[in-house]
């Protein structure tokens, strides 16, 4: 599954013109996926979407009126009874609900101060997950790591009741390659911290801005591992952090949080789903999805406001086509992927019998830029095609990687791994930790313009797999 | 005292070689200020400075060991003990403190939220001087104007009940420009606004960045008019609420604020002053300065921390030459700047009957980044001197502007009001409002080379006023 196609250092070293005419070659020996009325299709839906601010309007109300939206609080209710009022309103042919449950867990407040030997305030953000320090808090000194592997390789007892200090700063990357070496100590650090006899866990942020803003996001707890607190602090304050403690003396330090997991009170949420239904082919499904769920700070604009818009928009577009699309455009709004994929989790449950049925898909869950670059995941017959989407991507400044393992990202991964043929449309994530599970995921982040461009990604994505005539399965 | 000496408009108009040689033929004409043993001083501290990281150690410092220092909290009386120990170990011949008094304010919490029709919580922080709430707030619908003017011209009464939001967005610019059209509201925007009958004034922060961090600042009231609290929210959020206006429904805010005047205590706080003696005509003073106060957010690293260190480190390295400079060179550190120039008057009174022996003085009270322009405000034989230092600062980037009107910063204002010659060092602020007066203003802000490189333009500028044998005065 994981084949590479042309790969891009192949091509690259290919003198240009060669590339070009390896193309047309390709494209003549290969018929054209599309007939010529539906690549009028693919035209006029480029330009519509390029011209319309629905997708901006779409986040801009979601932002507005409902706001952060967090699995068991108000505004993932509100968020559900707005997608569903959306999608009717934007002519969707069929949009339901399938309920999803959890359990509840409350952020509560953050209180932090280095208290010796330089007193100052600190901000600082429960990791979603943490239990709670108790209203009275905890001051401990802190025992300083710079990465995850320095706290796995603490003496076991070595941090009996010390606060474990880890500072390893994320690295900025087009395609986030920064989070998966940093975000190992958000999910994992507190147990790991807890075996050596730690008291708390607290951490950079998991983000690459210098703002007074702490990243939150989902940690987990190891089975028979003392449960203790974890919390980020912002990137100036970590930095503050590491400064005091550069001078050789004890640091001591207070954390509150009132954060509290609330196992037994059972919670629901649910998947939204809406339908433009296919005119020959309804039971085979093209699937684009986005989370509807966010964290509960911020407005979850970028995380994922703007792909809830995008999908559904390039959906609405499509349904204002003369005719309907040969297969089903299915919009999936999955819940509560930010606490752990369980609205992907029951989707997979619930459609058990239909994954076969999903032709092709592809979810937005990163990047707060275009779109620069298509990945597939399909069979050999689906490679010819994708070639020919290739040419109706590039105007938009999409390139093909030339490589055929494109995961679906996040909550539709799962149908990747389920056997869906699968299309990763990346974007340019330079910025997108800068924002990232904190206040700052806000509608001021999104960019007009290239919410535009990457919404008539997704319609030319979404059409040309309903109408293409071919298997994109292995 | 408004004099353009050479407009930058004629200079940019001739061809770079008539401009140079018309450069030479002056300073040929003038014999240079400086004798060859003290341009070789020039040279060596230019070196020193640009490799010293002095000036950067003392910001880590102050930031790191004292932190935020509003005049009347601990972190003010910190600091004051903080620059007397340091000028003392870096060889400063004088250090003494000069009493500053003041009357408290006390910011207590901010809460926010939108109550109706869509709630959300919002980041909102008091003006410095505001009034508070009381302990349970207030909520009433908001009224919106999208300038001070706007709010103005709102008929009296009009706001009775109400809370007055101002929605005015600062533009960004190198020199600043856009803050003189924003700050009006933040100074009289409340007493204007409870002259019309509101009962709270709420504002875009005065900022030009993105974060869900509000700007603080001073605020006035008039004289006789009903003292109503005051907030700045941060710029998302006031996006976010001009989001829900537009929607034509009323919107509903709930303010709490805790801050407090307390009138009748009085507040002590300091000027810090240090001296290197002059040698040969110790009693006329090149006053270098910068204010040791922040707000109580941040770490004032950048307002004005970076000044600080600034104008400490370059009478350190000035200090390290062989001989002591001919006049004395004096670090004014200014208590209270943010809430009223509170020591810059109180010097005015303590040294009225010296202010005629300041031969030249300069403040660093705003930008980030480079400086890249020097403008005085002498008298005809110290326009010809500052030719000859202008040659001096060219390799550090430094141009003259042409202008002769440059009053000396903040502080110092009030001497080149009185009298003293004066230079103004203008450095890029394209950035500074994107942190000023907020919980950003912290070290990681601080380019260390642009610091290095600002040093050696104070050091340079105080070591030339120094030895110049040039009356700067009109």
């Amino acid at each position: 599954m994981q084949t590479t196609f042309f790969t891009r250092k192949l091509v690259n070293k290919l003198p240009l013109a060669i590339v070009a005419c390896a193309s047309l070659a390709l494209s003549s020996l290969n018929a054209a996926t599309l007939n010529t009325a539906e690549q009028a299709d693919m035209s006029s839906l480029s330009k519509t979407a390029l011209n319309s601010d629905l997708s901006y309007q779409l986040v801009e109300s979601l932002t507005t009126e409902v706001g952060p939206r967090m699995m068991g609080t108000p505004g993932d209710a509100k968020a559900i009874v707005w997608a569903v009022d959306k999608m009717k309103s934007l002519g969707f042919d069929k949009v339901w609900t399938e309920e999803v449950t959890g359990t509840q867990w409350l952020r509560g407040q953050a209180e932090a101060k280095i208290t010796a030997p330089y007193p100052h305030n600190i901000v600082a953000i429960a990791l979603g997950g943490s239990v709670g320090t108790g209203e009275q808090g905890l001051t401990a000194n802190v025992v300083h790591f710079e990465n995850l592997a320095a706290l796995k390789a603490a003496k076991a007892g070595s941090l009996k009741g010390k606060i474990a200090f880890v500072s390893y700063k994320m690295s900025r990357h087009i395609a986030g390659k920064g989070y998966g070496p940093a975000v190992g100590t958000r999910v994992n650090g507190a147990s790991i911290a807890a075996e050596k006899g730690a008291v708390a866990l607290i951490m950079r942020s998991v983000g690459t801005d210098s703002n007074r803003v702490a990243h939150t996001g989902v940690m987990r707890y190891k089975e028979g591992v003392n449960k203790i607190p974890a919390a980020a602090l912002s990137n100036p304050d970590a930095d503050l952090l590491v400064n005091q403690l550069k001078r050789g003396k004890p640091v001591s330090f207070y954390l509150k949080l009132t954060a509290s997991i609330e196992d037994e009170q059972i919670i629901k949420s649910a998947n939204v789903i809406g339908e433009i239904t296919g005119s020959e082919s309804p039971e085979q499904i093209v699937a684009i999805g986005a989370h509807l769920d966010s964290w509960d700070v911020g407005t979850g604009a970028l995380d994922d406001g703007i792909g809830v818009a995008m999908v559904m928009a390039a959906a609405h577009h499509i349904s204002k086509l003369e005719n309907r699309p040969k297969r089903t455009i299915r919009v999936i709004l999955y819940a509560a992927e930010e606490v752990g994929l369980l609205g992907a989790k029951q989707y997979m449950v619930d459609h058990k019998d239909e994954v076969k049925n999903h032709v092709l898909g592809a979810e937005w869950d990163f990047g707060v830029g275009k779109i620069y670059e298509m990945t597939p995941r399909v069979g050999p017959k689906g490679l010819l095609a994708v070639q020919d989407l290739a040419k109706h991507l590039a105007p938009l400044g999409v390139e093909f990687s030339g490589k055929n393992n494109g995961r679906a990202s996040s909550d539709m991964g799962l149908l990747t791994d389920a056997g869906m043929p699968s299309m990763r449309l990346s974007a340019d994530g330079s910025h997108y930790f800068d924002y990232h599970h904190t206040e700052n995921d806000t509608l001021d982040k999104v960019n007009a313009k290239d919410l535009q461009q990457n919404t008539a990604v997704y319609t030319l994505f979404a059409y040309f797999a309903a109408q293409a005539e071919v298997n994109f399965r292995k």
